[in-house]
């Protein structure tokens, strides 16, 4: 059950970096959706690798193909099913991981845990895996926007040391896209992308933090008590490949804060609306969402993959050393970007259609 | 189905700090497994109110009867049930937030998801309704420890800006209940303490960081993809009011180091069993416990319920002033500490469960 | 997991038949649902034992108390939860079940399973179980009535070989509730009330057939594939206790039939509507209603409990003679109409919730 | 989310008839099965149109794909996804049904529910949905055979009237495989083809009952109380298409016995085993495996889509006839034998892995 995420917009994964293809069915999608594979092959095309110079050169076009549940543009309501196939699979480039076990990496645990594994590339633990939430991403954003003009994104926000500096309340995808890392903040960016390459061409990598932010989330998204919003959000992104953190609104330096200090006042604007004047709640209070930005950020790792060599040992425990030959990324934030709006919005989707379940049945038209 | 939480071993929490009673029913658990009510009162101590002047006067012994599922001292299999009834309840001192939105609370949020709530105290979103989780957290502590000697044990390392000094692998439950703070840092917390009474005087509050610690946690537990046990964990603690980050491992601070630097390098200890030599993964790799120590930190909020007059709002949107009556904890810390660690043991527990079923059924006796 | 029923409109039972009490959380249950402690009592006093000479003596009030979810005369949104407390309990009736497997009860499976069971009454076996089913079918009741006047009806069409002749498209509740078998046909009534007498007096039992139906369904719910609305009403009756058979629709029957007879053929009535001529689908097509009656039929074996000796054995496998002390039903099927539309109702609902979820999130005001 | 079927042994199903094809995902199953395409290959054929006369002549190889989850002819614990393209589609047999809704299909609702289907062919209520369940069930056998040695076996057991006499305590695959009815009873079977090909030139259909068997099934599979085994069989089989009733043991005729004729009596066997002397239980008691057979019912009713003219509507309600040209089956039951076997597997392999979580986790070695 482990590839399945959300309730009501709810997806399942499938596949390894090597053999018959990855991809996604979405089972749950409104019908009546306009929908064509152009909506997905875009933000595909933004994960994919070998998309710059400081990602893998992994080659791959990640061409999807849609199996089921649109018919003549338009979602059915039945399953749909996105596969894209494996093409630039270079399994001879991992036969010594057959034997070996990459440090930080899965080959241990998926061995302890399952007794076998795919050692050719990452198998199941690649970030190919992210393929399919990535196309599901891509149909929930569709649905969020045209529900209630929602706007998820998220951009690169600090590489290692450096940090950028961007307002999440007027970002744009434009911004985002005008670099190859999806940093907004140019001059950071360009500083952050001269870091990348050194640490490339020393066969090392580093990690840094993405931020996201959702617009126009309408208010009433989340339940009490363990499908608070914040706690689908970060299970959502925890369960991306690299990460080790996650915060909402004023995160952990919110601790460093007095109650008077960071709780945010409320108000009415000129439209009626009840508002916070400050957003250290980060759009969320109680686990429901009240109208303001929803700002998370999580926390990458340096890509554990690196061309250094390391000390390690083989399936039999003994001692070796492992210098990476696969290609992979010294920095795995440009594509991660994608990925954690994709997962933003599944939830947010998600979501929608539960309150729309609990909160609306009785106000239907035949209930009045 | 927001309140329920587990697949195999599932609880559903349920209650209002001001009505009938809270409590939850755990399905799932395994038969034959010892449980009297003191290994479940034990906890709700930890737990309840007016354990010492640094926590809510509000006293309430919270004793809890087991409904259902236990017989003649051991589990029966069947659904356990476990309530605890609301008595030292003043719903007079929140007559005036019926009408009067407290800052960075629920009251708004639930009022534009449901159009409403129970405004006697917190209602569902009190902390009181954290009261089942830590009686169900109980029970999946007993089996954990029975199968794997497995120990989770949470602690207060940070408040405001007073860090402690704690080393996981070592820290007892004595240590952690040797004061009234739960940290086992005895130099940090005096000045923590200070620090809280201080604050409480000032009718503020402070926040700060819970490190959970899990030991012995068997190899293999944790699945990919979406159920990573990081994810899980991230979910279980997010889901626990004034949450507003989590780490495992290296978290945050692990971004500023490059990969070299960052990957736990394996090696064959004395019993021949592969371990690693760092520890920065917290105990999990690919999603999948590594058999070390997982560590996990979470950031928790100042109280949003404080003395001091704030600007709001009430329900027609009209501007007022706020000065909370109700009972309130100056630091939510010492109390979340057996909630932290409850919600850690039921991650543990289920993904027990799961890898049970999953990894076991081939190996049993039958299948050979 | 197994003690939880429904996905959205999610109901979890608890309780033996002898301890604290048995119950019901319900959980995704609409806000502001105007509820009452009276409109739940209804439901269980057609289901309580001792409500006629032709069910079990024990008497139980079966009083129930709402402990969440209400406050002020509506739901909250969050967990309902329904406790009726055991009271007229005599374990010293089943002192001899602790060791002897009563025929056809579920006392050896329970042993073979669990390792442990509640042998004072039937523990979790019991039919008391179903108070909490009947409690929370109530409540769906109503949200059907509310939003759509759905109706659910059941009763008695045959006891053992006597066949009652009722009109499903006109059957009241007074008619149902006219007699104590709950057989709305008067004459045939009589005869099933005089041949039950006769069985009680034998120490023996009977069995029959319950038929329901539901009216002014609305069209589009239920979904392919494996929740059709035939396939989770199967599962829901078929979860009741001494159920062995269920049909929709044409049933069995139907089977004799050729497609051309069978056919349900389209026309357009008065209104507008598309109905079909005939019903032989029993409302539902392809797994969704399509607006007409639904209709289906449950078999109920005679009870297992019964005063006659039978042989049988002991936990050690030794044969033995029992003849059963405790009080029972000589035929279950009056108690059990209350419990079949309470398991149709909770059905619908939940279908009611999802097909909301999903059909109407892309039509609502916002989306346009 | 009605397109997943079972909590651990979990398969998403997805594909219309006319697309890019039909397929499965399974997740959760155990690894290190050893697993070919052949095992999966064997019963698609069982399933595939074209087999024989009296099934519809559509040709479909039905050639499967294993897109993931097994490497070097194991199982490796990922996700199991199988694709079997559509080939002999011919959309114009359906152009008229774009309009026109087949009587007692899944047309008409399909519109009232979704506003949209796919026209060509069934679509998502097309049968060929099946072969998804058909090749998950083939893994599900294998598992059942290499714990437990279960043999899970269907065959015809009635066409309209014509009735066979089967024992299912002794009845072989290759008695089943014998003939192209699936019919085990050579004499029976011969009458029953006579009369299927009669209906065939009539352009009518029949329907009819199989009956499935489960022998050496473990004892103490199932769950008190929704997900009593009876019950998740109900709704395994009343998912598949043409299902209109569902019986278990001794069905609705054990409604005409008396509790005293009806009852199952236990000895002990020569392996000092807990048996019942009869098995009008159908191998389930309390919802719970009882280690006897378990026998089940399904009546299958005729094709709704028929060659004869009939009076239907269409999408504006306008009156007109519909003489369905595409190509189908006369009768459904020779290919909804595998569909019934493979139905019973998922439920009983579902089953397998629950138990071995609740009950077998405090039975592990470690937590002795």
């Amino acid at each position: 059950m482990g590839n399945t995420f959300g309730h009501l917009f709810r997806i399942t994964t499938f596949g390894e970096s090597h053999g018959g293809g990855v991809g996604v069915v979405i089972d749950g999608c409104p019908p009546k959706l306009a929908l064509d594979v152009t909506d997905i092959q875009f933000e595909l095309d933004r994960r994919r690798p070998g998309q710059s110079r400081i990602t893998t050169p992994r080659q791959e076009a990640d061409t999807c193909e849609i199996l089921s549940g649109v018919f003549q543009g338009q979602t059915l309501g039945t399953p749909i099913t996105i596969l894209v196939r494996n093409k630039d699979t270079r399994p001879q480039d991992y036969a010594e991981m057959a034997e070996v076990y990459r440090p930080s990496h899965a080959d241990a645990t998926y061995d302890a845990k399952y007794g076998i594994r795919n050692w050719q590339g990452g198998g199941r633990s690649s970030a190919r895996e992210t393929i399919g939430r990535v196309a599901a991403g891509a149909i929930a954003k569709k649905i969020l926007k045209q529900v209630a003009g929602v706007e998820v994104l998220a951009y690169v926000c600090r590489i290692k040391e450096l940090e950028a500096h961007v307002d999440p309340a007027t970002v744009t995808l434009e911004q985002i896209e005008s670099n190859i890392l999806r940093c907004p903040d140019a001059v950071a960016a360009e500083k952050m992308i001269e870091l990348i390459d050194q640490i490339r061409r020393q066969a090392n990598s580093v990690g840094g933090v993405i931020e996201c932010v959702a617009r126009h989330v309408p208010r009433g998204l989340g339940e009490p008590v363990f499908d608070k919003l914040e706690a689908d959000l970060a299970k959502a992104v925890m369960s991306l490949p690299a990460t080790k953190g996650f915060e909402i609104g004023s995160g952990f330096a919110g601790t460093l804060l007095t109650g008077l200090e960071h709780n945010d006042e409320f108000y009415t604007d000129d439209q009626g609306q009840i508002r916070t004047v400050t957003n250290r709640s980060g759009g969320v209070q109680g686990g429901i969402s009240n109208g303001e930005n929803i700002i998370i950020r999580v926390a990458f790792k340096p890509t554990a993959t690196i061309g250094k060599p390391q000390n390690t040992v083989n399936q039999a425990g003994e001692a070796t050393v492992l210098a990476a030959k696969g290609r992979h990324d010294p920095c795995v934030l440009p594509r991660a970007v994608p990925m954690v709006e994709a997962m933003v919005a599944l939830v947010l989707c998600d979501h929608l259609l539960r309150n729309q379940a609990q909160c609306h049945t009785l106000k239907s038209p035949e209930a009045q």
